[in-house]
C-alpha cells in the first residue's frame, strides 16, 4: 500500500492514521463494509451529511491507498461502483472495536447498529469478520 | 462522556470519530496507554513531532471528553501529569487492532512495537487489555 504522505514514524498506528485519521474516512468504510453501499449517491445519503467534495476526496484517497477499488456501474457505465479491497476489509476488526467503544463510552443515543449485529460484534467477532471477507472478497483470499 | 460537538448521527463510530477522528489524538492515547508517558514534555518528544499547540489542544479535548485526567506532577506542582481514565483505557482494543492492521497492510517499515508485544496483541489480547487496565486504573474497576 503506498503511503499517501511521507511517513511520520515507524509506528503502525501513525501509518494507519495517515490514511484514516479524520472524521469521515472510517464512516465511508463503515458504509462500504457493513452497509454494503457501493454508489457515490448512496454514500452521500448517509445520515452524517458528508459534503460532496469531502466524499470525493476521501474516495480518491482510499483508492490511492489501496483500501477500495472503483469499477464501472453495470447499470450506468458513466457512474462508478466502489468496493473494499482486502486491506479495506481487514479494517473490520478496528471498526468493530470502535463501534463497541462508542456504544459503551459514547453519549447515550449511539444506537444505530441493530442489536443482533452488536451481539455478534461482542461474542462472535471472528465469524462476523470472516463473513464480511466472504461477502466483499468472494473466496476470502484477497481482492 | 459529553460529546465535544453536536452529534452527527446515532452511529457509535461517528461518536468515536467526533473525539478521535484526526491524525494525532490516537497517537497521544498510544503514548499514555502503551508507553506510559505522563508528562507534556514526554508526549511532545514522540517521533511523530507533534506541535506544542496541537498537543495542548488534543490533551484539552481528551480531558473534556473524559478520556484522560490531569493531576499535579508530584515532582513539580506547576506541571501536570496525564493519565487515561476508564473510557480512555477502553480504547486499547481499538488501538491494538489498528496496530495489527498497520503492520499487516501499511507500508514496510511500520516496525515500532517490540515483537513480543505484537505477539501478545495477536494471540493474548484479552490478557494484555486486562493488564493495561490494571496498570492504569489500579484494581481495574474504573477511573
Amino acid at each position: 500500500m503506498p503511503a499517501p504522505r511521507e511517513c511520520r514514524s515507524d509506528c503502525p498506528i501513525a501509518h494507519a492514521l495517515d490514511v484514516l485519521g479524520d472524521r469521515w474516512t472510517l464512516l465511508v468504510l463503515r458504509d462500504l463494509l457493513f452497509r454494503s453501499k457501493q454508489r457515490f449517491t448512496e454514500l452521500l445519503a448517509s445520515p452524517e451529511g458528508i459534503a460532496t467534495n469531502v466524499l470525493s476526496d476521501r474516495l480518491r484517497r482510499l483508492e490511492e491507498a489501496g483500501l477500495i477499488a472503483r469499477g464501472p456501474d453495470p447499470d450506468d457505465g458513466r457512474k462508478a461502483l466502489y468496493r473494499p479491497t482486502a486491506p479495506g476489509v481487514a479494517l473490520a476488526p478496528t471498526l468493530i472495536e470502535m463501534v463497541l467503544w462508542g456504544l459503551d463510552h459514547g453519549p447515550p443515543g449511539a444506537s444505530a447498529p441493530p442489536p443482533e449485529l452488536v451481539e455478534r460484534m461482542r461474542s462472535d467477532r471472528d465469524a462476523l469478520v470472516a463473513e464480511l471477507r466472504t461477502r466483499h472478497l468472494g473466496d476470502g483470499t484477497g481482492a
